[in-house]
């Protein structure tokens, strides 16, 4: 099947649009340069921001009492988890409007197996490829389970889905298959559905990695979210690498019927849509920016508004929460939308 | 969607002939009556049993080195994983026929979770069901993490595959849908699929346990496998709860068109099949003994032989190399078979 007849499959009955798309990006929730290491502090913030942003109490008072959902035991503590059934039983509900679809990238996780055998170029009839694919997966699938943790101690009903398993295949790298039945399921009945970048089957390479920005712009084509956002560990989309101390956050790019995208601001910027070298993250493991930029074109195309923001800040909680507008000054971000 | 037509739905096209389906029970591969505490040492014995039954060398010679699979950190381990890609690289193949499926139980993994939120009598309304829907399915896929590694350790390509994540679904606890797609294209790729009780949405209670050996009668009828192994904490299935001096193990089972089964062995109790209080494992968590003979019956019915035996014994091996007859008087297990 080709990645357009993919696009076209009916999507199942979904009363309820879907809020809000949003990628953990591995540059911001696991610690670059160290394998398999999670940063602890930034994933609590985000999954704490994406509390707030699905709270429907518009109350500044105190915080509530926050139902945790992982009841596994702590590693390294002997003491079994408590569980106030009698208080759980008694709320009247979540008060959280969960129509939320989580994605999360690799980082640290997933790279050194995926690139130590080469998954990514196929090849099943290899051992080491073979070898490659379990040992991404197990890395992969490790992160998936922490984060849906983390979510899950946040109070955020987060259900673990992992693209090879839930039947997800490329063809050349392209989707080929993807049935996101299960994940609009998921949504009706009230949890989070978690995803990620993931080792998966393809028709012509045997096998390759499918990236997470690659999912959400499928899962943005077939569930139109009103909005989608992507954490990551910088303020957004630089005109070179962020590092260079004369870098400019584009703040707010265009993006026409035929994908061309153009900077609207900064107003200097404005018509240099070529000149410029766009760099979202130095350390970004699939794809890079250009994948970046070019998917979240694909999802401001469909004229769903694309916020580019560093997890853990002021900026990234008003994007979770589309607190945002184009005069909004004071935002620190990169919005990409439609032109019309 | 009844059973009935989940049973009847075509199975796709299965060019090889699934060998075996094994049952990792919960009593075996966990430790009881400590939330969470895997039997390190009967996982790792049952995972090498299971590379010993799928290795295609005869020889009895030294062992072979073993390509592990998991590169991932171990915990506490300040070292990266040390990959030799090169040697990996000149391997002629794994050297292993492949073709099977793991099904593993909870044991002390779901349980605590499941039953202080009751997931299994449904109700998603519920606060507190819907909490332990997720807790319950944090705590089985951290299970099935564990055991996907054990697998990859010893060199058996083994996916995680989780029944809520790949869409699977029940009407009133009975399988509503369960597309094994995924399942056989992993098992044409090379990979042993590894799949595990899990909580899943239930269409008219909202939500339930599925339970492993349901599972794996599913799998039985829709794969045809060859044989069908369980392995667990007792030798068997006995006539009383095996903690009786005077339990006696049942060697043979026959069960006939209708279901019905008979005691062909220990020929002593021939034709007693009223009175005996049948028992397998005592701290069976879903189901119980009733369950698992029922649904081992059901699996023999259809002509595949079932061998019920307790795991990283000398029997477990022979069961799992199906290198066991009627005649074996010196195997300890049941054999549960069809009388035709």
């Amino acid at each position: 099947m080709a990645e357009e007849a993919a696009q076209e499959q009916p999507s199942p009955t979904a009363p309820r649009k879907v809020r809000c798309i949003v990628k953990l990006g591995g540059a911001a929730i696991t610690n670059k340069g160290e394998l398999e290491s999670i940063n602890e502090e930034s994933l609590q913030s985000a999954c704490a921001q994406l509390r707030q942003a699905m709270s429907e109490s518009k109350g500044d008072g105190a915080p509530e009492k926050v139902l945790g959902m992982d009841w596994s035991k702590r590693h390294g503590d002997p003491a079994d988890p408590a569980v106030d059934a009698e208080w759980i039983s008694g709320m009247a509900g979540l008060g959280l409007d969960t129509n939320f679809i989580v994605v999360h990238g690799a980082g640290s996780f997933g790279h050194f197996q995926a690139s130590r055998s080469g998954v990514h170029k196929g090849g099943l009839h290899s051992t080491l490829v073979k070898a490659g694919f379990v040992a991404t997966r197990i890395s992969v699938t490790s992160l998936n389970q922490e984060i849906v943790r983390a979510l899950a101690r946040e109070g955020i009903p987060s259900v673990g889905m992992s693209p090879f398993a839930c039947g997800w295949s490329t063809s050349q790298r392209k989707i080929a298959s993807a049935n996101a039945s299960q994940i609009i399921q998921s949504l009706h009945t009230g949890f989070v559905p978690v995803l990620h970048g993931d080792a998966v089957l393809d028709e012509l390479l045997d096998c390759t990695i499918l990236s997470g920005d690659v999912i959400i712009r499928h899962l943005a084509q077939l569930l139109s979210p009103k909005y989608v956002v992507f954490l990551t560990d910088v303020h957004g989309v630089y005109d070179r690498p962020p590092t260079d101390p004369n870098a400019v956050l584009l703040k707010e790019i265009e993006v026409d019927d035929k994908g061309s995208w153009s900077i609207v601001k900064p107003a200097l910027l404005q018509g240099n849509n070529k000149g410029v070298e766009i760099s979202v993250a130095a350390h970004d493991t699939t794809g890079g920016m250009e994948t970046k930029i070019l998917e979240a074109a694909m999802i401001a195309r469909l004229g769903i508004d694309v916020y580019i923001t560093k997890a853990g800040t002021e900026h990234s909680l008003r994007a979770l929460k589309r607190d945002v507008s184009s005069d909004s000054e004071d935002w620190l971000g990169t919005i990409i939308r439609s032109s019309k």
